[in-house]
């Protein structure tokens, strides 16, 4: 049987667990091996790469932007060669939680490297491996922040700027890969959604299966 | 007063840091700023990352060689944005013991990198900088053997196999970059090595001065 990877994509409390764990019913129930995993921070070295970059260096120093990436491309390798290459060998579909293109939606813009280097080096971290298909879940932040029924404080707003351009550039990113990409509007019932990832998830196994036929 | 960068390269036990010492003492004599450095580990981020790959994944699994690559070019990352591009903005000489051309002539061949991989990754990784001069001090590994007066074993062939591997990338690095590179005897004496590195240094730092008039 051929091995299969999905990715879900989105910013935060859009409900990507839910829909990744109901993923995973499903496709147990249909008897495939299925291994849910995380970006970042899928393996113990990518945790420790992790918490290094999170404790900052131990003299106080600033870590570069170029360390910083590298270090975040060596957790995607590590994650790539530890669980989910050896996985879609065995014939497992792979589930991660975040992968190649939260790396370009979050560092877009920031600091002094491009979206382009960003992706070259994740391209080489994982020596080409991208999903058979990507969930974005799709929901406007400005939309939550309205909801909240008063003016948003300072914090508020520049935390709903962030998460808006944040938004943008994942469309950008499924506008650009069409094929890969299925965008889907967040607001939907939680049962909707996984009905029609479902129904997606359903047509590429078989279409794999023919392959294998 | 421009800033100098210079490093050092060739195998283990041929007198690096004998000579950079001597001309570290050299260039403080001449009343200059001398900044000595070294490679891997020249930052504490940098000694994080080097134990993290010498104790390995604490679940006992290999770390792949991509994750491995970007972990070294890390560590060169962070040793440029903290130590070596402020030195030199500060005008002051550094001397790397090791730098690029190490990683290049020791993972040369090893695991299911190139050596063109390991030069993007650290071109990347420094964005792009490259010492005004490398001396490389050149020993012939076989002559070391053959001084031993007896039969290697099968552990002193090994050894001196990956050395003879590694003292020929040396020389193609070399070869290959004949501005950037003064390959030295190293049999020679250390006070006659020594006078020729001064000497050249006196070069580099005469036409910085020109260039700085």
């Amino acid at each position: 049987m051929s091995g299969l990877f999905l990715s879900f994509e989105g910013i935060d409390g859009v409900g990507k667990s839910t829909q990744v764990e109901m993923l995973r019913e499903h496709l147990t129930h249909l008897g495939r091996d299925v291994v849910v995993t995380r970006e970042p921070g899928g393996t113990p070295v990518g945790r420790q790469l992790r918490s290094l970059l999170l404790e900052g260096s131990p003299d106080g120093a600033e870590i570069g932007p170029r360390a910083e990436a590298l270090m975040f491309a060596a957790d995607r390798a590590q994650h790539v060669h530890q669980i989910i290459r050896p996985a879609l060998s065995r014939g497992s579909v792979v589930i991660s939680d975040r992968y190649i293109d939260s790396s370009l939606a979050y560092q877009a813009g920031g600091r002094e490297l491009t979206v382009g280097d960003v992706r070259t080096l994740s391209m080489w971290a994982t020596d080409a491996l991208l999903p058979a298909r990507t969930y974005l879940l799709d929901l406007d932040p400005a939309g939550a922040l309205e909801r909240i029924g008063r003016a948003p404080d300072r914090m508020e707003s520049a935390g709903a700027r962030f998460r808006q351009r944040t938004r943008d550039e994942f469309l950008d990113l499924a506008r650009a890969d069409p094929e890969r990409f299925v965008v889907l509007d967040a607001r939907r019932s939680v049962e909707d959604l996984a009905s029609e990832i479902r129904r997606d998830v359903d047509g590429l196994l078989d279409d794999a299966s023919r392959v294998d036929a």
